[in-house]
């Protein structure tokens, strides 16, 4: 509990008062939730029409923040991360100019959503379940403005799960993960948190949305990270065996999607 | 130009290129404004309805963020303070109890409605003149919430202009003004710019949007700040001198309304 | 459970698994805990005979560190404390004289019996009830060797409670205490520890280890607090009130003894 | 001379003046000195007995640190490092499995016998020639209490002479060590000081307690360096030339004991 | 004009105010510059009479320290460098042997002929045209004095200009240059700079200075960079196909100077 | 010795080698001192000129720069300073109006001769006796170009001691001084350093070049300290009785001449 400080933002966990009618919250946060998601669609709107009208593109980048960290069981820094994000890419130390060649302030190269306003809508005592919901939404929002592809800013890795899933629901079926990471996130549940940073994957392999997982660079995994991954029948590659595993790895060819927890990878999408 | 990347997002002024119509710019930026201006509205009637619905109060803080830096002459921090300063509102290092026994916690004490979202609104390509509109009708939104009363985190000092404008225009006159600063900021432009950090106060002069303006604690003034100062009959107190004027300023009784520029200060109101 | 880890050590805290006879551990503990006293008693010894030696003191302070963090519901740096005052102590960019004149290299005016071995014996699975027997104990073997003072070095706030004990317990009655604080530390217990560092007055109250309890400086205190201070007939003075009380305070003088938790206090002790 | 305050406690160099009686203080240092090893002594018998308890081990590592500083021609902070390394291991960042799968909160996987009192031994009085056995003897005691092996935690690079001397003298004769490190430490004297961390590599090898010495990483070598290699017939591998000798050094198999100075290096032991 | 305060001193850049003679401030200039470069030169000869006393050198490094960062169009810290380098090159961590045994300390190997007073001479108003013909005067001091070799410390990337043309100069005629950036540095000005950090190789080819100009490790390049390095026939290799050209790379014999904008290569020189 | 390095630059102590004539040495080292002093006047010149061609002032600061560090018996950094200082003068974050209403870009107020190339010279091996000098007369030849006032930035407090020579020579007698610190600095010597940083005003006592010394803010001051004091007719005020002498040191009207250590004091000067 003495922790939440750090989420940047007071949770209001009791609004349920006795002197509250349940009623007038619930109804109170459903319209929070729907401006929210107006704003994020409004503002894909826009950039799609501008994408549209410089003449498009096959596919177009959009950045789209989530600012949460509450799911973290350490530190919960990335709760503040998409701005300090975003500093980083128009830092005036570098050009906008990509290693290929590509002009980063081009639109048809890439545009932002903004972030999904995470903190105010749990400060209304919104829980994960609908949360989560709302974070999925936001990233079908992006998804319906064609030539957009929304580009998520984490956050911590709790929100793996709800982006996942709405590219799977958007796309129609489970899709092919690769996953850069040191470790499984792939408890059940960590500290009695099923949305934990921790087990992300796990609700993700449960849903059904990804039709093969790959995790690569793992070095810290234990009994039950081992177990979940046998059970969901992930393909798990460790740091400590990657020179044997390096050629497969460079010439992997994705076939029905691609999503990259950490780090952009530069495989083929066909 | 090379600073725009400190602002933490990237700021699209050439949306008005050959290919893209002005009037799909033009509708594009409206509905994302209503949209904020919405979000903004549906997170304060949440919290007023909270506060009634728990027996109310006389008046009631709701803390209202604006991360904006550009307007910065120098560093442009202030875009990213907002949630800094509520991390530190709740950091678990201390209790949530006031000197005066208030217990922050309480809604009837201390609500959050968020923040503009103004980094996105500026990236759709919205000037500063209707940005600072969007601003002032955000701190309007809030004070038609009975019983809240807005304490708007900043931000650079350039939201002083559009926080008073449209606390004057809610309240129906000019205010009264108890600044607290070393600066006046009331250069008639500063760099070219009128809405600089550096020019507020000038234009709620000439806007009429204050009936007395006590500046308190001035050290670093130059022969402009002079001028412009008894150009508007503002009242400056500077710091070389506070020991004259510190029984004075000690007993000050504001009869209007107190808008301070950058901390609370423990004057009664009548 | 997540914060243990900042402790600096790892707490074995499941050593009475069912394959460890209790008996084991128990005696092991004993004689971990005997051999820390001795080691404090050793040093304590050398450095009363190397004074007295010397030609002895009216009195003569002895560093005493109690490096322990875990009762703190904040940071935990405390745990790391005693070896940082000290190098502060001994820093190069200063001589070793006092404002009065002074000498701190002699050892008639200052020594040190290093730390108790808080750490390690946590990590030998000791609970909070006998170690603060360990800190008493240790505050007491100083006091032992005249013209030795013990001047604790903590630590956080919640060795107060083991220390004053022990001065008490020495001297044969209560003793007045004047506690230079923002806070209390006065809730019956926090966040269900009472070994917390906010509850160290409130067993030290309990216990009739205090004749005069002056709190000075209170600025963070809320309900719980007033009520505990009530019920213990403690004198608190609050920043907000400084200035009204600022002539009694700069003239106490304390007939009994002196317990300071966190800074030296210059006022007559007869 | 004016470096002695960065060790963090002043040291009692003048303790024999001519008010002391010479056997006091001896006496004094002996108890104290004592106690110091019976607290080891102590802390490994109980850690010992837990794992036998447990069902011991074929090896089990445990900790024991060395906090000492003063032997550094540089910068000293060595003296602060056993519990920085402690709470890197035990931080909530990552989770206690290694990455081939062992649970180092498991005690026959790991254990922890506390520091040497360094600081209040040298605090004393006591020289470096009766410290330096005082290390040697708490290594032999971690020794003592099979299973356990110590894995010690310095503390500057002059510990490595003690600390390989005990292990010798434990194991019967000279063992094999792999040093990796940018510098020979092997001066036969640094300014002065026979105990410079720059020198004890000369001790070990003038005090034949090594049959071979693998120094593998050199960046950092003068004339003298190379000289004393060749006077004791160390293998010094620099790392100008490591692509040639990598297949040799990846390959090694020591057959009589590992001492590694500074990283833990995977090869097997026999 | 705001960051002119980075630069660390102020910049008269008002000299020829209607009050001042200009031939009043430009006689006192080329004083100054005098002055400087007599100062320089005095410094090396020293040096060089020294090298030449002690038995001289085939060629040895004087290090010339060129404090400029106003060229820079991000941050302007190499404005404070050269004190900085000097810093770590004599840091007491290490010792002064090379990795191939040479001593630092032999003014045969290493000597310093300080800094040009680059702050001070813009301070009395000297432009840029100007001031780079200091610069470069300042490095055929050095080369007069025989064995020495300027290894100039920067300053940020304008310097490269008259520190080529200098050496061109010198040696009498253009110069093979194998620079190693991560940008080509060939804009052909930058954000109206000519002398900008971003176009100091455009200066370099278009004087005639380089017979051949190998850029090795770009990764930040843009259509301009490309289009200037096919005009002036440059070699560009990228990072992204290093692995294609690393074998030529490594063994590459360089025939008629080396100038090296940042890192010392290890090639041969003939 | 190993600290040297700190110093920024190589010490070339030992230029005196038997292959080297002494004469060599001692003409080079003539030479850069005369470069260096040239350097100085040179711009005091310019500037003194451009301050009388605008009109002249009563009296106009111009900043000296000392950057010397090798005689603080602690850190070195001082060797960095000025540069620092300057920055800290013209940062963007201010604007360059006095309290008062000066303007410090008006060259009649504010002027900058540079620093004195303490590094270099020392790395000439020149030796303290000299180095002193050459400070010294760097002040003459600011204090020659009239109505320049140096403004001298240090450097450790060493240099306190050759500029209040050269003020004294350079009036004809010995001045008055107000000293604020909170060290007497009067050591005979420090660490067997005449010139150290701790012994400045027992070298300013001795020449005679104070007729009045009075050092305010005194906190840490041994027995040396006192008796020197006594021993030189010092008037010592003390922090701790500051209460006391307040009113007489608000009101002090200093009839020589004022040479500062520190702070500027803002008391008459007639």
């Amino acid at each position: 509990m003495s922790i939440i400080g750090r989420r940047g933002i007071h949770y209001l966990h009791k609004l349920n008062s006795p002197n509250v009618p349940t009623d007038l919250i619930h109804k109170g946060q459903n319209r929070v939730i729907d401006a929210s998601l107006t704003l994020i669609r409004e503002r894909a709107k826009l950039k799609g029409e501008l994408v549209r009208a410089l003449g498009g593109a096959v596919a177009s980048s959009s950045l789209l923040g989530v600012p949460l960290g509450h799911n973290s069981s350490f530190l919960q820094g990335p709760a503040f991360a998409p701005p300090r994000i975003r500093e980083a890419i128009w830092c005036g130390s570098t050009n906008s100019t990509t290693e290929e060649g590509k002009e980063l302030k081009d639109p048809r190269v890439l545009t932002d959503v903004g972030d999904v306003p995470v903190q105010e809508i749990r400060d209304c005592g919104v829980d994960d379940d609908r949360l989560m919901n709302v974070i999925g939404e936001s990233v079908k929002l992006v998804m319906e403005e064609a030539p957009l592809r929304p580009l998520v800013l984490g956050g911590d890795h709790s929100i793996s799960y709800p982006v996942v899933r709405a590219v799977s629901e958007k796309l129609g079926g489970p899709v092919d993960i690769l996953h850069l990471d040191a470790h499984p996130d792939i408890y059940h549940s960590f500290e009695g948190n099923k949305y934990s940073h921790a087990s992300s994957f796990a609700r993700i392999m449960e849903g059904g949305y990804a039709r093969r997982l790959l995790q690569v660079g793992i070095r810290s995994i234990n009994h039950e990270g081992r177990e979940q991954g046998k059970r969901f029948g992930v393909e798990q590659y460790e740091m400590r065996t990657f020179s044997r595993d390096r050629d497969f790895l460079e010439n992997l060819v994705c076939k029905n999607g691609l999503v990259n927890s950490q780090i952009m990878v530069p495989s083929k999408v066909n």
